[in-house]
């Protein structure tokens, strides 16, 4: 019905139909799992410019060329690598037991000895910035503090601050490390990884080792520390880093009929942790939007716009990959219609966000018609669209997010047990269909978001 | 009311109101959750033959002699001390990653290298043993099944059958080490160890190396055997067994005021795997037994039979413990009135089970007068009482089975995950006010279950 005119301003009745025909057909099909089963199968976990990532990238490109997609390619970046080696905690005293603890993603070495003090407890990254300076000399600073479970993942912004910032403040207090409760909501014996600061250009100043500790163990040095006995600790961390390494974006498009140079972008991030194959972190965003493409590209008429389906390098260790792209793209980015990724896992979308410019957010809720249709209820204007679209939203490209219920995620989150068969096929499809009901509408309207 | 005349036959009216008086009164309580707590906490995880092990004795007999049990004190024997060393698998080819696994208990060692080969997968034990012998010369045999789950544990006898032969069989074969499916039900990243052959004193075949995957992982495994590729895989166990290491039975008792001689025996485990503080296995039968017994002490008067409290050393390995204590109590066994172990977690109770002679079921159904109040059902007359009972039974002592739920426990069961946590104290204490209603009749009757 579009191929006699000029495109509508808004989706036009018939659109909306046709979006809400798309979302229930694909309700019943498979191909988003299939994709994030081929992913973490066949690559597995896949860390940030390290050699797996790059078989991750040679997967995608191998991959999106055989579902049919255009102009697939990779931009490559270089970035610092930061790897794990050993990581050990063992309280030597009063009760001698080892403990379940991860490395925090730039992390400094403890050297192959380790290092051994007495630990100070703390309930929250605040009570440790209080301390006075070299109050800590000789000691192992540890923080406390339970991350709220929350549909919407409001609890991990409050959390993961003293994941950003424990090394750096107690290093500050003298400590020789920093233990903190994992950032996560599971009390299954995983600790939670996750990077300390971003990885950017600038050098990081060093902190201290930093490790985080299973919510179990966490529990067991609580309940030590609160019976008034003195803890001594040892800990092992090993990582390094080497200063050059490469990541890269993966780029894939559906070339648009009438506005090629109209971009509609959807993203997820293709790299991962590395002590897991990275299913619902974030295989999932992955298996959704290419397959949500893939559909779209099979099941209606070439679009309007172009579709480009970006898969971020390097996100977990600073959005690496995300600016990247902003610095790569910056001549193109105002004709960067609208935007949008998925990383946060697998669970059925309920809430659908925007953030249009002043007098556009009716025009932008328009898109989402059909996610609504599958049960998601309008969301405000205040989206972020996903991590690595934080540069590109800074450059006033609009971004929608398609919130998923996260209300699981955190247990899973950056730990060895991010698996795939913790993935709901059925959820996930409800995925697909949402995003493919979104992207038919973005790609076909003639409206912009500015 | 029993004061004044002679040990009656049956539980009297008035002792079954009382059974059920203490069992509502239990429920109330604490103490069973405290004793998990503390053992769990100030001990940790306590492998068989090993000092940790030794630090459990040394906290039982603390902890019972503080609670005021009367005979405190260790009997002790000599067991092979098996340990864990590393333990690495990773697929080289087609798809190079790491996989999660655990040696099973006995394993000989690959050596520090490893052993490199193509794996030959399995869909069952019967499927390895109907193999031609040598043909799996220079190959890692691999075993799938899963195992079901069940309330009662029906499951893990059939499942267990793979743990126990695999490495023997594999070695038949000609295989250079193998591999099973995790006996266990969940599907969070934990590979579960437990013995292989029991540890006895006749020396136990070689078996080839031998370890269990995670869930995740033997999904992962035979997902890409199946799609036909041949999977090459580096598996490195590196466990040693010392000959000569000690163990023993913990003893605690209330001795009885008419009859001393006549013994009611109370057992849990004291012994745990060495990867988790052994919470559910078996913390909590520890918990269990100790805070009923206490519980009788305190809120009755001093019971006509002796209650004896045994915490087993060595089950894990072997039921060494169960052993030796038949061994070393031969002449008195005829004197064990009734026997029961906890030693299936911290679900609550939903079936008494009774194994007694000819014509006294009934006599020993009565027993769970209490046990029913709170909602357990009369099983039937084939109780094992617990696996250190065995040996007992072997020689004509009743037992009875306060059936757990065990929905869950095979979750949890020898894998890193057998935490504090996972124990609900309200469960924990209806398990408590059940052993306390069924030791207060079986401690107070004159009626015997031969
Ligand atoms: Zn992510
Ligand atoms: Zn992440
Ligand atoms: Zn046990
Ligand atoms: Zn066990």
């Amino acid at each position: 019905i579009l191929a006699g005119h000029a495109l509508a301003q808004g989706p036009t009745e018939a659109q909306l139909a046709k979006s809400e025909e798309l979302a229930r057909w694909a309700l019943e099909q498979n191909l988003g799992y299939e994709i994030v089963e081929s992913l973490t199968t066949e690559v597995g976990a896949r860390l940030a410019g390290t050699e797996a990532e790059e078989r991750a990238r040679q997967w995608a490109v191998t991959k999106l060329k055989k579902l049919g997609f255009k102009n697939v390619r990779v931009e490559h970046f270089d970035l610092p690598v930061w790897e794990r080696g050993l990581e050990r905690a063992e309280i030597l005293a009063p009760y001698p037991q080892a403990l379940v603890i991860t490395s925090l993603g730039g992390s400094t070495s403890t050297g192959h000895q380790g290092v051994e003090g007495d630990v100070v407890g703390f309930s929250s990254l605040a009570a440790l910035k209080a301390a006075d300076a070299d109050t800590l000399k000789g000691k192992i600073a540890y923080i406390g503090e339970v991350m709220t479970r929350t549909q919407d993942g409001s609890g991990y912004g409050v959390a993961g601050a003293k994941r950003r910032e424990a090394a750096y403040v107690a290093k500050e207090k003298g400590a020789l490390a920093v233990l903190i409760r994992s950032v996560g909501t599971s009390s299954h014996r995983f600790a939670h990884t996750g990077q300390m600061r971003r990885v950017t250009s600038q050098p990081i100043p060093d902190g201290v080792p930093a490790a985080a500790l299973a919510a179990p163990d966490a529990d067991q040095l609580e309940r030590i520390l609160a019976s008034g006995k003195t803890v001594t600790l040892h800990l092992l961390l090993t990582p390094e880093t080497r200063p050059a390494g490469r990541s890269g974006n993966v780029i894939a498009e559906i070339p648009g009929k009438k506005k090629p140079e109209e971009i509609v972008l959807l993203g997820a991030h293709l790299d991962s942790w590395d002590m897991a194959t990275g299913a619902v972190d974030d295989g999932a965003g992955v298996g959704i939007v290419v397959a949500a493409a893939k559909h779209l590209m099979d099941e209606t008429k070439r679009p309007e716009r172009t579709v480009r389906v970006v898969l971020f390098g390097a996100e977990e260790v600073g959005l690496v990959g995300g600016k990247a792209y902003v610095e790569m793209h910056k001549d193109e980015l105002k004709n960067h219609v609208i935007a949008s990724e998925s990383d946060f896992g697998a669970g059925r979308i309920w809430r659908f966000e925007t953030r249009a410019g002043e007098g556009r957010v009716a025009a932008a809720q328009a898109l989402g018609h059909g996610v609504r249709m599958l049960g998601a209820a309008p969301g405000g204007n205040a989206a972020s669209g996903g991590p690595d679209l934080l540069f590109m939203r800074g450059e006033g490209v609009p971004v929608v997010t398609l919130k998923q219920n996260g209300w699981d995620y955190f247990d899973l989150h950056h730990t060895p047990n991010d698996t795939l068969d913790k993935i709901h096929p059925a959820d996930l499809a409800h995925n697909v269909a949402a995003w493919l009901s979104f992207v038919y509408l973005a790609a076909n309207t003639g409206e912009y978001y500015r």
